[in-house]
C-alpha cells in the first residue's frame, strides 16, 4: 500500500498563495483541509497534495486547470472519492493538486419526454436517482456507494454495479459529456440525442479514463421508466455450476427483465450473522450455492407471477433445491441484507484480499473452483469467499487470511493470494478489473499484462491529448520519461 | 455527386505488378475487376482505384497494409459496400487501393453458454444472424442491407437499424475487436468478456471511425436468447405528436420489451401501392399518422396478450384511432411491407433527397412539422415523406422533387432541400447523421458544424494513430496539409 507524508508544509508553500491569488480563497483549500481529499475510501492509504481546488462551475474548472499548469502542478480530478483502486488519490504530494467536483451539484435539465437528464459532475448518484424518481423515471446505475459517489466519478471510472446485467455499465447510460481538457479548453459534447452517429465518438475516450485525459464537468444521461414492481428471490442450488444454467434459463424465460442475478456461497450467511447477529436466516444456510435474483418491470407485465412461474419450472426440473420469494419490500431488503452483511462480516474478520475479476460466463464456475483450490492449497488457514454477478461473469473472489499470523503474515497472504488468483485468471483469459478500474492500485498488474500494441496506442493517445502530462499522472499507466 | 474516371490504366500501372509480387495474384484484383468495388450502393457514384486487395486472413491484411504503405498508396477498407455515405468508395483513383474484407468470412467461435460469437469482418450480417438462430440465439442488429452488409462494415460505421430502440447501436453489441493498424501491427482485443473495465477502452475508437484509424478484421459480439414470439401492430393516430405519447406509454406498459416503434405518414400507403400494386391495405390509409409497433420476447411472458392489452388501453384513452394486430407471421410481414414499399415507391418516383437526422425525442413532431413546412414553402411542387424510429428521435425526412423540372431542376431542389432541412435541424440541436455515418457524402456538412475543440481532438487522434494518413483519407475529415 502507498503511504505518503501528509505534512507537506502546504501553507508555507508559495504556490498555495499563488493559487489563491489566481482562483480566490474560496476555491483553494490547504493545510489540514487537504488530508480528507487524499485518503481513500477504505482508509488504507493517505496521500498528500499542495492544495485542493473546489471550483463551482465549468469556467471555474478551466481557471483551475490554467492556474495549475502555470505553476507546473499536475491535477488529480476527484468526485465522491469512493473509488476502490486509488484513481483519485494523489501520489506526488509536492507536485499535485486535487481538483474536486464536489461543489458542482446542479441538475441542469431533466426532460421526461426525452427520457434524459443533464447533470453536473458533482451530483451524488443517489440525488440523480431521486430526481429521476420524482418524475416517474429511473437512472439505473446502482452500487454500494451511491449515497456518496458522484456521477462524474461514475463516468470517469465507467462504474458497474448490480444492474449491469440489464442496463449495462455506466458507458451505456451516457448520451453526452462536457469535459475540460488539459489545455483548459472545453469539449462541449452534452448532447441529448438518443442516436447520433457522426463518426468517431470522442466522448468514449473519457469514459473509463479515470481523469487521465481531461476533467468531466457535466454528463447527459439516459433515463428509463421507473419499475413499479420488483420481485426478489433467494434460491439454493446443488452446485455453483447450476447458477449458470439457471441464469441462461432465466434470460430466456424472463425475457431479459432480470435486473440482478448474483451468486453467493453458504459462508455468506455465517459472515452476515457475524456482522448482523439479529439477521433472520431466510432459509437453510448449508446448501452448496445460492443465487439472489431480481426481476423488475412496470405496467402490464405481472412481475410477481413471472418470478413464481419461473421458479416453479426451475424446481420441477431439479435446477433449484430451495427458494424464497420476498412477499414485501421489507422481505426483499432482508434478502439483500445477506449479501451486504457478508461484506461487513468479511471486514470484521480483519484485513483481507478483495478482488474484482471477470471470466467468460461459460467458465465462471470452473474458474472459481480452480482458483479457490489453488489458493487454499498454497496458503494455510485462509478462507475464500467468492460471490459476484453471474450474468456478467464478474467474480469477487476474496480471501480472508489467517489472522493468527499477525500483520506481516496477513500482508504476505494477501499478496500471495493476488498472485495465485491472477495466475489462474490469466489461463482463463480473464480481466483483472471487471468493474472497479485500474487507478494506481492495479496499475502494475495491468501493465504487466498489457500487450505492446495496446501500450503504444494508449501512450500515443495520452501524448496527443495531454502532452504536458497534466491529468492524473501515475493513474492507469506509468509514463515513460520525466514523470511528475 | 462525385464522378471519377474509371479508366486509370491500372494494368499498365507498375504498382499493380509490385502488389502482385508482394501479395500474390490471388489477392490483387485489377483492371475491370476494380470497378464494382468502387461503385456505391445506390449506383450514384463510380470511383476508381489502383487495385482491389482481397486478403484471406488477418496476416494477409497485415501484408496488404505493408505492401500499400511501401508503394505510398492509401487504403480504403471495404466490407459489403452497402454504406449510404460513400465511406468505402475511393476518391483518389491513382493513389488508393480498396482493401476488401469479403473473403474473411469465418465464424471463429460461437459460445452459446457465454452468449457470444467471434466472427471475421467479412461475415455477412444475415449469416451471423442465421448462425446464432441455429443455437436458439439472436444477433439483434437488423437493417435493410443485412443480406449483403458485412459485420466489419457494421462495426466500422456503428450501424443502426430498426432494433436500436431495444438493443442499441452496433457499438453496444461489440465485446471485442481485432484491428490491423496503419503500421501493419495487430491490435488484439477480441475479448469474450461481458464486463471488462481496464481503463481507456481502445476498441471504442475504431467503432464508427469508418476505417480511418485501422482495419477491423474480426469482431466479438454479444448474442441474446432468440425471441420465440413477436407481436406486430399497425396503429392509426390523430397526430404525429401522439406517436411520442404512445411511445412513452408503451415503454412503461410493455416493460421495455418493444423491439421497434416506427412512424409513417399516410403517404406511405400510396407509395407502397405504387411499388406493389397487389399490396392489400391493412386499414384506412387516410389517417394523419401511423405507428408500426413490435414487441418481442421469449419464455413465460405472453407477448400477444401484452400487445392486445396495451392497445386496448391506448384506444380507451383516445391515443389511437384504429389498429390492427398481425395474426400470423405472414400478416406481420405485410405490415412491414407497407414500410418497405414506401421506400421502393420513393425510388420509383425518381431521384430524390434522403436524410437521416435525429432530434431530441421530445421535439420530434415539432421538428418534422417545421422542417416540412419550410421545405414546401420554399420549393414548389415537392412532396415530403417523413418516417423513422420514434424511440431514437431518428427521422428520415425525404423530399421528392418536382420531376417536371428536369434533371437540373431536380438536382437543385435536392440540394436546396438539404440546406433548408439542415437549417431547421441546427435550431433543434439535431444530428446530421443519426445512423448512417459521415463518409465522404456528409463530410462537408459535418465539418461545417464541427466545433474547433472537437476538430483539434479528432486531428490529434488521427495524427497519433495514423501519422502517415494511410487509412481512408478523405473520409470523415478533410486532412490539413498534404492530402493524398
Amino acid at each position: 500500500m502507498i503511504a505518503h507524508d501528509t505534512t507537506t508544509g502546504a501553507d508555507a508553500d508559495p504556490r498555495v498563495a499563488q493559487l489563491v491569488h489566481a482562483l480566490g480563497a474560496d476555491v483553494v483549500q490547504s493545510g489540514a483541509a487537504v488530508a480528507p481529499y487524499c485518503r481513500d475510501w477504505h482508509g488504507d492509504v493517505q496521500g498528500g497534495a499542495v492544495a485542493v481546488l473546489r471550483p463551482r462551475d465549468t469556467a471555474g474548472v478551466q481557471a483551475c486547470v490554467r492556474a495549475a499548469v502555470a505553476l507546473d502542478l499536475a491535477i488529480v480530478p476527484q468526485g465522491g472519492n469512493t473509488g476502490l483502486v486509488l484513481g483519485a488519490i494523489p501520489d506526488a504530494p509536492g507536485a499535485q493538486v486535487v481538483l474536486s467536483l464536489d461543489r458542482m451539484t446542479r441538475i441542469r435539465d431533466l426532460d421526461p419526454d426525452n427520457f434524459s437528464a443533464v447533470v453536473e459532475a458533482g451530483v451524488v448518484l443517489q440525488s440523480l436517482r431521486d430526481a429521476a424518481a420524482a418524475q416517474g423515471l429511473a437512472f439505473p446505475l446502482s452500487l454500494g456507494a451511491q449515497g456518496s459517489c458522484r456521477i462524474g466519478g461514475n463516468v470517469s471510472t465507467n462504474a458497474g454495479g448490480v444492474n449491469v446485467l440489464r442496463h449495462g455499465m455506466t458507458r451505456e447510460l451516457v448520451l453526452g459529456l462536457e469535459v475540460v481538457l488539459p489545455d483548459g479548453q472545453v469539449f462541449d459534447g452534452l448532447s441529448k440525442l438518443r442516436k447520433d452517429n457522426r463518426g468517431i465518438d470522442l466522448k468514449q475516450l473519457f469514459i473509463g479514463a479515470e481523469g487521465t485525459l481531461g476533467i468531466i464537468t457535466a454528463v447527459s444521461v439516459k433515463l428509463l421508466p421507473a419499475p413499479d414492481r420488483v420481485a426478489t428471490a433467494l434460491v439454493a442450488l446443488p452446485r455453483l455450476e447450476d447458477a449458470i444454467g439457471l441464469y441462461r434459463r432465466a434470460r430466456r424465460e424472463c425475457c431479459d427483465l432480470m435486473s440482478a442475478f448474483e451468486f453467493m456461497p453458504p459462508l455468506a450467511f455465517t459472515l452476515a450473522r457475524e456482522a448482523m447477529p439479529d439477521l433472520a436466516l431466510p432459509m437453510d444456510p448449508t446448501h452448496p450455492a445460492y443465487a439472489l435474483i431480481e426481476i423488475a418491470g412496470s405496467g402490464l407485465v405481472d412481475i410477481d407471477d413471472l418470478m413464481t412461474r419461473f421458479l416453479e419450472g426451475a424446481f420441477q426440473d431439479g435446477l433449484a433445491l430451495d427458494g424464497v420469494i420476498a412477499q414485501s419490500q421489507a422481505q426483499a431488503a432482508s434478502l439483500w441484507a445477506v449479501r451486504e452483511g457478508m461484506n461487513m462480516g468479511q471486514a470484521q474478520r480483519g484485513r483481507h484480499f478483495r478482488s474484482d475479476v471477470s471470466v467468460p460466463l461459460s467458465r465462471l464456475a470452473r474458474f472459481v473452483a480452480e482458483a479457490e483450490a489453488a489458493i487454499t492449497a498454497q496458503l494455510s488457514g485462509v478462507v475464500c469467499v467468492s460471490y459476484g454477478h453471474v450474468g456478467d461473469g464478474n467474480v469477487h473472489l476474496n480471501v480472508l487470511p489467517d489472522q493468527a499470523l499477525g500483520p506481516k503474515g496477513v500482508d504476505a497472504q494477501i499478496l500471495a493470494a493476488k498472485k495465485i488468483l491472477n495466475t489462474v485468471l490469466d489461463r482463463y483469459e480473464g480481466s483483472i478489473s471487471a468493474e472497479h478500474g485500474i487507478g494506481r492500485l492495479k496499475r502494475e498488474d495491468f501493465e504487466a499484462r498489457l500487450p505492446g500494441t495496446q501500450r503504444a496506442l494508449l501512450t500515443a493517445i495520452k501524448g496527443a491529448l495531454d502532452p504536458g502530462r497534466v491529468m492524473n499522472p501515475g493513474c492507469q499507466l506509468t509514463l515513460s520519461g520525466a514523470e511528475r
